[in-house]
């Protein structure tokens, strides 16, 4: 991003100013909060914060990006999940929780991700959970995984790993808090498994 | 301590005034979110309502029902909890799962117990979670089932049944969200069977 600075200088602009990129980025929360993640466009983001859209997709990339940098996400979340997409459906079960586990047992991680949690208190929070974690990070593994009903499954996927984060990661509820990712992966995988796998009703 | 209960009235004190019990109820709030289920006392609410002790047990009886006071549940979980404790461990997962579905689809029921989960945003509310609706409310389930290992047990079940209550009734994210209860019972009860019977970590 550093190359960028200097094109805004031509154009009289200074996009490369900490104020631009922050106003693109609080108008992309702000929208994706009040409209959700399918009622939000790169236009209406770049009219809100008064900017050309080109700056937008300039500064932020996709629609996708510019989604996971208002959610303020530690990792790349399609970046993490990819090895369990491109795995197989063996074994998928484990392999999402083992990734799940490694970045939210990452104490630099913790803060934001736990930010996200909290935010489910409010119906903005809960739009972006829904409408963005749900839709755009989990939706595709489970399409990349073959399986049938994708979505559904990875609604009952996240049903269990959500249920996970509130007792392990927000209340520190004994014996999650404290439980060894091994043990972590050999209570839960069978069930995502089961959910991936099993003939829903 | 019952014997100390007019000792209010005798102060000139209306215990019966609804501001009385109104202050019982506050203090009893803040004490639990503050202090924990475990480190709560009904002395130490009546100190801080300024009664006596035997008022508090008057009008909220045992420290358990104070604490279901304090939370505003509209059900009594011990009363509806109870065939499933007393049914055996044999379908006490399809068991359990029904109840909580029956008073989670209540609509009456869903405005108190969506403001507790909301509550899990702030330490207070993680913390009546924690030691309140864990250790008082399923824990004794998992003890009256005779399971080994009864409070993780029912720690492994909270972590499935809290994710349905944010998938479900939280963000209102489908499939969940207009699941009829025979096929949430069916998509569910195996996994907290499993919880309850399979060998731990």
């Amino acid at each position: 991003m550093s190359s960028t600075a200097s094109s805004g200088a031509r154009r009289g602009r200074r996009p490369g100013a900490p104020d631009t990129r922050a106003a693109i980025l609080a108008a992309a929360r702000e929208l994706f909060a009040s409209s959700g993640y399918a009622g939000t466009s790169i236009r209406g983001v770049a009219a809100a914060a008064g900017v050309d859209a080109a700056l937008v997709h300039h500064y932020f990339g996709t629609k996708d990006d510019l989604f996971l940098a208002a959610l303020q996400l530690p990792v790349d979340p399609r970046v993490m999940l990819a090895p369990v997409a491109e795995g197989g459906l063996d074994g998928a079960g484990e392999r999402l929780l083992r990734t799940f586990v490694r970045v939210w047992d990452d104490e630099r991680n913790q803060p934001s991700l736990l930010a996200l949690v909290r935010g489910l208190a409010e119906p903005s929070g809960q739009r972006l959970m829904r409408d963005g974690v749900l839709q755009m990070i989990l939706g595709p593994v489970g399409r990349a995984l073959g399986v049938e009903r994708p979505e559904e499954r990875m609604a009952l996927v996240a049903s269990q790993l959500v249920g996970v984060v509130i007792l392990r990661y927000l209340l520190g509820a004994e014996p999650l808090a404290s439980m060894a990712a091994d043990d972590l992966v050999a209570v839960y995988a069978p069930t995502l498994q089961r959910y991936l796998v099993e003939p829903l009703p």
